[in-house]
C-alpha cells in the first residue's frame, strides 16, 4: 500500500529554537520514516505580517540548515520554497472563490494575531492566510498535516475547501486530517508559555554550550524557592519542563530533590544545561559542516523544488481539466 | 518615443452585443493604432460570481470571434486568457498583501454587485476582484486602461497598489490612467439604461437582419407617442439613441420628424434597423469565416498568449528581484 502523504511547513524566521524543534521538527523527523513527507518554506506567508522581505532568503537558508542538522532527510522529505512554485498562487486564486469572507473572519488564529500584533486594519492577504495554507496542503494532496492544536481550525478550512471543490468540479483532493503534535509547546526562558523569537526567551538549536549555560542561569524558576534548601514546585518550573523533555531518565530524581529541598536551582540548571548541550552537540556539529557548504544547502532546496514542482504540476493539470479551463 | 501601453479585458460571456461594442470594443479598435495594446479574456473573473466553468471555453471562443470580426487586429493587439498565464495569480497573491480588507469593502463596484446579485455572503475572491484586476493591468505595466465610468474606482485601487509596491520594494510599476470611453452605455431594447445579457434586451453583433428587425420592432419608445402623428420626445427614446450612434448623419432629421409628428415609430425603427444591419453586415460576414475555422481562432489566442507571457515573465522577474525572493 502506498504511504500516506504529509505536508507541513514553517515560515522562514531564521535560526530555529528548541520550541520549533519540540513543537514541529522533532515530529517531522519521526514521521518521515512512515509517511511520504513534504516540507515547505512558507516564504509568502511572511508577507501577511511583514512586508520587509530583505531577510527572507538568508532566513530560509538558516532554517533549512537547522532542518538538516536536526535530522530531516531531504531524500525522504523534500523541502522547497513556496515562492518557487507558481502553482501555489494559482490554486490560492481558485480556492479564494470557494470560501466566504465571513467564514475567514470567524477563524480564531487570525483573530488572535490581529489582537497580539495590535493590527488596526487587516490586510486582505492576511485574512486569506488559511486559503493559501489550504493551497499549500492540497497542491500536494496531503492526507495528513502535522500541526499544533492552534492550527486545527486552519485544517478544518482546508477540509471545507477540498469538499467544496470536489463537489463542484469532481474529485481531486483528499480531506486532510490533522496529526497533532504530542509535546506541543516548550515554555520560554522568561516563564512565558511559549518560546518566541520576538520575546527573546529562546534557546537556539545553534547556541553553543556557553550560551546555553548563560541563558539557563537567568531562567525563571519557582518564585517560592528562594534559597537552595527551600522546597520547590517542579510543576510550575520551566527548567523542570526542560528536564522532562531533555532528561527524561533523570526527571523523577530532579522532581524529588526539588520538592525535598535537597536540590538547589543552580545545580538543577547545571544538570539541565548539560543535557541540553549534549542534545545540541551533534546538531551544532552538523550545522558547522553545512554553514561551510551553502552551495550544498541551496542544491538540496533546488532538488526539493524540482520534486515538489512535479507533483504540483500534476495536481494543477487535474484541477484545470476538471474545471475545463483549457 | 515608445508607444504607451494599454491593457483592458472582458469576461468571457459568449457572443457580444452592441453594448459591448459601444462601451469598449469600438474604443479598443480605435486605440490599437496609437497604443501598444493588450486585451485579456478575464476567465478567472467569471468565478467571482459563478463557479460553473463548463461554458467558459466556448464563451471565450465566441467572444474572441466577435473581437476579430469587429476589427480588433491580433497583430496590433494580442489577446490572451488570464487562466493561461500563471503570473497573474502570482502577482495577485503578492498584491493581496498590499491592501486592507477595509479598503476593498469601500469599493463601490463590489457593493453594487452584492446588491444587484442579492449576495448574502461575499466570496473572499469576489472581494479581491480589484486586486486581481490590478495584477492583470500591472503585470503588463499598462500606462492606461480604457474603461467605463463605473470602473474608475478600480483603477484608483490599481494606482494605490502600484504606489505601495514601488515605495516598499522599488520602482517596477507605472500608475495607470483611466482612458474614459466617450459613449459609455447603450440602452437596452426594454428601455433599461444598459444592454445586458441577463436582461435579455440586447442586439448581438451576430444577429442576422431579420432578428434585428424583429428585436427593434418590439423596442420601447416614447410612451407619450401613441399614434404615428403624435409629437414625440427623441431624448427619452432609446431608438433615437441608436440613431445617434449608428445613423449620425440622419440623426437631426429623425429628431425633427419625431418632434413634429411627421415621422412615426414604425418608420423610424425601420430606418434604424437598416443602419444597424449595414453596420453589422461586415462583422457577420467575417464571423462566418471564423466560425468555420475555429483552429485559426485558437491559434490567434495561443500566439497572443505567447506574446503576453513574455512580458508577464519579464515583469515578474523584476518583481521577484526587487523583493529578493530568490
Amino acid at each position: 500500500m502506498a504511504k500516506k502523504r504529509i505536508l507541513s511547513g514553517m515560515r522562514p524566521t531564521g535560526k530555529l529554537h528548541l520550541g520549533h524543534y519540540v513543537g514541529a521538527l522533532e515530529n517531522w523527523i519521526e514521521l518521515q520514516n512512515n509517511y511520504d513527507s513534504y516540507h515547505l518554506v512558507a516564504d509568502y506567508h511572511v508577507l501577511t505580517t511583514d512586508l520587509d522581505t530583505s531577510n527572507v532568503y538568508s532566513n530560509t537558508i538558516e532554517m533549512v540548515i537547522d532542518w538538516l542538522a536536526a535530522g530531516l532527510d531531504p531524500e525522504k522529505s523534500p523541502f522547497f520554497r513556496q515562492s518557487q512554485i507558481k502553482e501555489h498562487t494559482e490554486l490560492f486564486l481558485i480556492f479564494s472563490m470557494l470560501i466566504t469572507q465571513a467564514r475567514l473572519e470567524r477563524n480564531p488564529t487570525v483573530k488572535d494575531q490581529v489582537r497580539d500584533l495590535n493590527i488596526q486594519n487587516v490586510i486582505y492577504g492576511h485574512l486569506g492566510y488559511p486559503v493559501l495554507q489550504s493551497a499549500d496542503i492540497l497542491l500536494y494532496r496531503g492526507d495528513a498535516v502535522p500541526v499544533g492544536e492552534d492550527q486545527v481550525p486552519h485544517i478544518e478550512i482546508t477540509r471545507e475547501i477540498a469538499r467544496k471543490f470536489n463537489n463542484q468540479y469532481g474529485n481531486v483532493f483528499p480531506e486532510p486530517e490533522p496529526l497533532l503534535t504530542k509535546f506541543a509547546r516548550l515554555p520560554g526562558l522568561d516563564g512565558s508559555a511559549k518560546m518566541s523569537k520576538s520575546l527573546n526567551n529562546t534557546i537556539l538549536l545553534s547556541d553553543d554550550p556557553e550560551t546555553v549555560k548563560n541563558k539557563l542561569r537567568k531562567a525563571v524558576t519557582d518564585p517560592k524557592k528562594i534559597r537552595k534548601n527551600d522546597p520547590g514546585r517542579p510543576e510550575v518550573c520551566l527548567v523542570y519542563t526542560y528536564h522532562k523533555k531533555f532528561n527524561p531518565e533523570g526527571e523523577a530524581e530532579i522532581a524529588a530533590g526539588c520538592r525535598a529541598g535537597t536540590l538547589g536551582c543552580v545545580d538543577c540548571k547545571m544538570m539541565c544545561t548539560e543535557k541540553i548541550n549534549s542534545f545540541l552537540e551533534p546538531i551544532i556539529e552538523k550545522r558547522k559542516v553545512l554553514e561551510n557548504d551553502i552551495k550544498k544547502v541551496e542544491e538540496i532546496l533546488h532538488e526539493g523544488e524540482t520534486a515538489a514542482k512535479k507533483i504540483a504540476v500534476n495536481t494543477m493539470e487535474d484541477v484545470r481539466s476538471k474545471m475545463q479551463l483549457g
